[in-house]
Parts: structure tokens; C-alpha cells; sequence
């Protein structure tokens, strides 16, 4: 049996995941520093979901599916013993790594989280690496890391998975020389640039080490529920809405919920990509089923399945819950509008077939938003973070119903 | 009076370069967390050169001109608030970085050596970053990188200064797009790593918040006192030759004036750029009079006069000492030979004008070589660490003397 790791297996991609492996017939260990709901109280939120505590998740997963799943609370960041411990006793045959600060508006809210991040993500990831490389252990670990360390300043080039080829001029200023490097990355914020040296991190560790290793660049985390996790009301997975760790759709979801306008920060001209959370599990299995050789190289996927326009995802919220739409100052410093295109060719190749926001968006708004919607803390919705001291974040600029959308002049030059 | 902070100002850089800026009329406050002599003492090794304490050096240096430099002892990396304190209280106008572990055997030495290195390279210049930005501080901050970020697997190309250039194919499969990208890097150690991490830190900090940074990727520094340095004896300067900080020109002048064969790794075939320590001060001074313009760039400076392959080196010490060769196998993962075309424009222009090592060699092996080698603790000479387990270091393989020099097989056929 297949001894699998998966660290911040508690969490919102974690969780689903750990149960999707489970059942596929994995040993599934769960590290987890619980540090995600430490946040939500932090921060007075909370899952909008009635998430149950990890003991009686798995209780529950035990009781209706036999399976067992051990638990152990671990930060990898600040406990590197502990963290050997677990590599010792169980010296897995693959890792799962989701234990890092996840959320860019929460990386950026001030001083601390900024410290944070960086210490939490870089050092969790190096402990990992530099430990399994100590042991001389060798498993597949398979990282998540986000679309976003490419950032969104495209010049209309497909991003490409894997390495990016370019040609350097050589010295005698007219042949051109191939060369196969990492994506330049431009993050956009501290959470992205911690993404960003994780890549650095996973390159010399192969090369050096030969760590077979999958760098997952994921899109944008739709949908709440898998096949697993609506099994039993004690497995339901996680459904963040607030400003900083919510992502624009629940957030849109649950503005419809409560009868707000839906908050298009800027034009709402930036594209971004987006994949269902069960699509998230099914390839986080395909890519373990499929490891890299340890030729000194990093496998990099994009982990994807659509692109869409902020403001064409408000209209979709808009059609389907009859929300009004509201535009609002970017309390991020990015650009206004931006093309984005992806190559997620290997996922498709192995089989994938999307679940696409057209088909999932009604049920999530009946499933998930409206059904929870009296646990909502509406003061959490809106962003309190700001990437530079001029901005000012959440001003209600103007607001269009449905009917009469219509945007506003900038944006209209800029569409 | 310009204001400036020097950050590692204890260390064999940061220490004549406090002086040479004090001595150029800059108010200079050292801030150092001593880890340089701490590490000495953990390694039971020791400076070859008599260095005297902070105390003694800066209150000689106030005897001898008359001018104060303020002395902090502060870690950066582990203590936020009196980082903060000291940002706050002195309001620097520029910033001067040393404060990493700069050394890359030491870096790979054993499972301690690799967390501590990135915990605190990363942390630190990332607590320095985040902590300007937030005190809305705009110094020139002024850090010190390595030529080693590049990776030594060059193919021909001269590394630029600053973005390289390089051409992506468009989506047509036909056209050519052009693009600015921080140099691909491909370090060789945790310490390049981290350097390589650097930058990405550096690309958003002036990108997001407008920070005003230079980068100076810094060849190999040989020789050991400077002007300032030598005005008095309490004033000197490091020598570090054991295997850990000693780089290699320094283990090979203390071989020679211990009568030992010079150790080199390999076939001697890598080729390194090379700066000395007086020109280092003098373009650290000259990158403080030219700061870049807040326009989101990171300036990047080659700070290097020239390249040699380690083996030449061999020989011209050898030439100078009457030492003989001895070809050891390599303990680090690198490529036996390889070119290095490097541009230093930017300081030539500026007024440069290099000491080079046919002309300070000599100089350096009577003046501290040879006078301090009755201090040498010959057991450290070697470097302990390997790069990864199938590597033994420090084997002698075959010793050939000056006269009778011969390259072994493997490096016949590679050179």
C-alpha cells in the first residue's frame, strides 16, 4: 500500500485531497499546524461551512468508509525534529505538500503576515527538502505552487509547462542560443513571491539531491464539496468568503447570498485562472501517478482548466443569483486589464475533463452559499489589506444592477 | 552627513568597508550579530590574521582619525523589533547589506548548516525589506550578492549587467518577442541558493513599494587589509583559510607558507572571477554615489576585475611560493571546466582600476601569509563538507611538484 504524506492535509485543498487518496487506496498520514483555523479565529471569521475538528473528520471518515487516516499536528516550519520524526516512522513513498500561507491579501494585510509568509512558507518547504535529502529518502513530493508566480503582465504568450525556451544572442551578436529556463517569475505579492523561491528551492534540490519533485502552478480554487467530502455533513470541507482568504468567487457567491452587490475591484479586467476543486483532487492523483525521473529536473504543471475576465465572472454570478454589481478601488497593485493564456495540455492528456464554472455555478450558489448563508459574517467580506499606503481598499465607486451594467469610463477605454 | 547602516560591519567585507566610508566622511553605524566569530569558535578554528574585538577595533579607529562609528550588536534575521529600533532611531539614507552567511562549504556542511544558512540570509534581508517599506524609509539599500548566482554551466555568453535579453517565440511560432528577465539563475550551493532568492525578494520590494536597491553580484575577494585596514594593527582585517570561509586563494597561500602542495578540486578547470578586497570598498562607495531612480528595477552591478581558471591560479601562486600542485577530488557538485565571460562595465566606467593578482600576490603572501602563519591550525585547512553523500572530500590523488606539474588524465582530456 502506498504510504502517502500529505502536509496541511487539514486545509481547504488538503482535506479533499486526503480523502480522495484515501479511498483510492493510499495510507494516507495528515500533518497539519491548524494554523488555517488558528487564522479564522485570529481574524473573528470563520468557514462559512460548519467545519467539524480533524478528530471528528476522520472518525466520521472511518465510520462510513473503514478507512483510516492517521493525524499528527505538526508545524513544519518551527519543528524540524518533529518533522523527522514523521519522515523516520513513516518514510513515505510520496508527499504531498500543501502546508504554506496560501492567501495573497492575507500576506500583504501588514507588517507581521508579510514576516510570516515568508518565514512559514520558505522555511516549511527548505525543512522538507533539505530533510528528505538528510535521510536519504526518495519520495515523489508533489508541491502546490500557484498560476500566479508568472504574474498577469502578459505579452500574449502562452504560458507553457514546464521550462520556458528562449534565445540569448550570443557573443558574435547574430546567432541566437537556446536555452531552457525556469519561467521569469513576477509575483504580486508576498504571498506569490514566496511561491516564486520555492521554485528556486525545488531546482537545486533536484539537481543537487536528484529529489524527484511535481510543481503543481494551480489556478484559482473553485467549489466546495468533492465526491468524498459530501458523504457525511461531518466531512464537509471548508468555504472561505472573507477578504483576505476567500477567493473572488466565493466572495461573489456570497455577496449574491446576502443580497450585496457583487465587488469588482478596478475594471474587473484581470484574467485569472480557475479549476473546480474536484478537479484539484483528480490531478493532484494523476500527478502522483506520474513522477518525474530523477534527471535533476523539476516537473511543472499547470493545474488549470479555464480562464476567465473578473468582471465576465461577476456577470456569470450576476445571470444566475440576480446580483447587482459594484466597482470598487483595486486594493492591489497589479495590472487593470490583462490576457492570460495556459497551456494545461499534460491534465487533459491524462484524461481530465473538467468540471467548468457554466455547469458548477448553480449548484454551489443552492449547495453551499445560500444554505450557509446565515453563518455569514458580512463585516469579513471585504478586503482590509492594501499593497502599497496609497491604496485604499473597498471604496464603492459606483453601483450597476444587473439590468443596467455598464462600465465605467476607464474601464470602457480599457475593454 | 550622510547617514549610513552597514549591516554584517564586523565581517571580512563590512569591516574595511565601515572604515573607508567613515574614513570618506559617511556617519557609519555598524549593525553585526558577531555570528562570523561565533562560527570560528563552533569550528575551533580562527582568523589568521590577530582581529581584536569590536571594541578595541572601533575605539583604535577613533584614536587613529579621530572619527566615531557607532557599533550595534543585532541580528537581523532573528530580531525584528531592534532591527526596527535601529531603522527608526537612525533614519538611515543608505543601507549597506553584508549581513548573510557567505559562505557556500559551510553552507552545505551537514542538515544545521543548510536550515540556519537559508533561515538566516532569508529572513533577514526580508525582515530588512519589509521593515523599510513599512516605516516608509527610503534609503539606497546596497546588498551584496555573488557572481555564483549565475551557476557556472556558461555556454559562451557574456553575463550582462542588470536583465538579460532574450527573445520568446510569439504565439505565430514566427515572430520573436522580446523580454527583460532577471538572469536565470543556477546556483551551486544553500548559499547561492539563497542569493538566488535574493533577488526575487529584491524584484518585488522595488517593484511593489518603489524601494531604491542595488545588487552587487561580487566575483571571489582576495587579499586581506586595505588602506584604512593597515593604519594601525588593532584595525586588521580577517583571514579566514580553513575550508569552510576560506575561499580558495586564501587556502592556497597558507598551504604555501606551510610548506603543504597546494589541494586543488578536481582537475582545476573552474573558472572564477576575482575581486580585491581594496576594490570592493571602492565600489561599494561608488555604487553609493550612484543609487538607481525608483522606477521599480533593481540596478545590478558585476562587482569583479577579473577571471581565472583555479588551476592558473595554482600555478601563479605555486610560481610565487615555490609550492607544489596536489589534484584532490572535488567535493562539490559542479562542472569540471568551465568559461566565464563576465561584464564589469559599469565600474571600469566609473573609474575603476583594478589591483590585480600578478601584481598584489606577492605582497599579500609576505604581508600576512607568511608573517601569520605561526597561527595557522593546519587541521582546518580542508574542507569538510560535501554536496552530496557519494562525494569524499579532500582525497589526495597524485601530488606533482612545480616542475614536474602534470594534469592528470581526466584533466587532460577536459582541458
Amino acid at each position: 500500500m502506498t504510504k502517502l504524506l500529505i502536509l496541511g492535509g487539514d486545509g481547504f485543498c488538503g482535506w479533499p485531497t486526503s480523502l480522495y487518496l484515501s479511498a483510492r487506496g493510499f495510507d494516507v498520514v495528515i500533518a497539519d499546524n491548524l494554523s488555517r483555523r488558528r487564522i479564522d479565529k485570529d481574524m473573528d471569521t470563520d468557514s462559512l461551512t460548519p467545519i467539524t475538528t480533524p478528530d471528528e473528520r476522520l472518525s466520521a471518515w472511518q465510520e462510513v468508509t473503514g478507512k483510516t487516516i492517521e493525524f499528527v499536528q505538526l508545524d513544519i516550519a518551527r519543528d524540524v525534529e518533529g518533522l523527522q520524526d514523521v519522515l523516520s516512522a513513516h518514510r513515505p513513498d510520496a508527499i504531498v505538500h500543501f502546508a504554506e500561507q496560501r492567501a495573497a491579501p492575507y500576506s500583504m494585510r501588514g507588517l507581521a503576515e508579510k514576516l510570516y509568509t515568508v518565514d512559514n512558507n520558505i522555511s516549511g518547504t527548505h525543512n522538507l527538502l533539505a530533510l528528505v535529502a538528510e535521510l536519504g529518502l526518495n519520495p515523489h513530493i508533489v508541491h502546490l505552487g500557484t498560476m500566479g508566480v508568472y504574474g498577469y503582465d502578459g505579452d500574449g504568450l502562452e504560458i507553457p509547462e514546464g521550462y520556458l525556451n528562449v534565445k540569448v544572442e550570443a557573443p558574435d551578436r547574430e546567432t541566437l542560443i537556446d536555452r531552457d529556463i525556469l519561467y521569469p517569475t513576477n509575483p504580486g505579492s508576498v504571498y506569490h513571491m514566496t511561491k516564486s523561491m520555492d521554485q528556486l528551492l525545488f531546482q537545486f534540490y533536484a539537481k543537487n539531491n536528484g529529489l524527484r519533485i511535481t510543481d503543481l502552478h494551480q489556478g484559482i480554487v473553485w467549489g466546495t464539496q468533492t465526491d468524498e467530502t459530501r458523504l457525511d455533513e461531518r466531512l464537509i470541507n471548508r468555504f472561505d468568503y472573507d477578504g483576505d482568504y476567500g477567493t473572488v468567487l466565493n466572495r461573489f457567491l456570497m455577496q449574491a447570498a446576502l443580497g450585496h452587490p457583487l465587488t469588482v475591484h478596478g475594471t474587473g479586467g484581470q484574467t485569472r485562472a480557475f479549476i473546480h476543486i474536484q478537479d484539484t483532487v483528480r490531478c493532484i492523483a494523476m500527478a502522483l501517478e506520474n513522477p518525474p525521473l530523477p534527471d535533476g529536473k523539476v516537473q511543472i504543471l499547470n493545474q488549470m482548466t479555464e480562464t476567465h475576465r473578473v468582471r465576465d465572472l461577476a456577470k456569470l454570478v450576476a445571470r444566475v443569483t440576480n446580483a447587482e454589481l459594484a466597482y470598487v478601488d483595486n486594493p492591489r497593485k497589479e495590472a487593470a486589464e490583462n490576457d492570460l493564456k495556459v497551456s494545461n495540455k499534460t491534465f487533459l492528456d491524462l484524461g481530465l475533463n473538467p468540471t467548468t464554472l457554466e455547469q458548477g455555478l448553480l449548484n454551489e450558489t443552492v449547495e453551499i452559499a445560500k444554505t450557509f448563508s446565515n453563518r455569514a459574517r458580512t463585516e469579513t467580506i471585504a478586503s482590509k489589506s492594501v499593497w502599497t499606503d496609497e491604496q485604499k481598499p473597498g471604496v464603492v465607486l459606483k453601483r450597476d444592477g444587473q439590468k443596467r451594467f455598464k462600465l465605467r469610463s476607464r474601464s470602457d477605454k480599457a475593454a
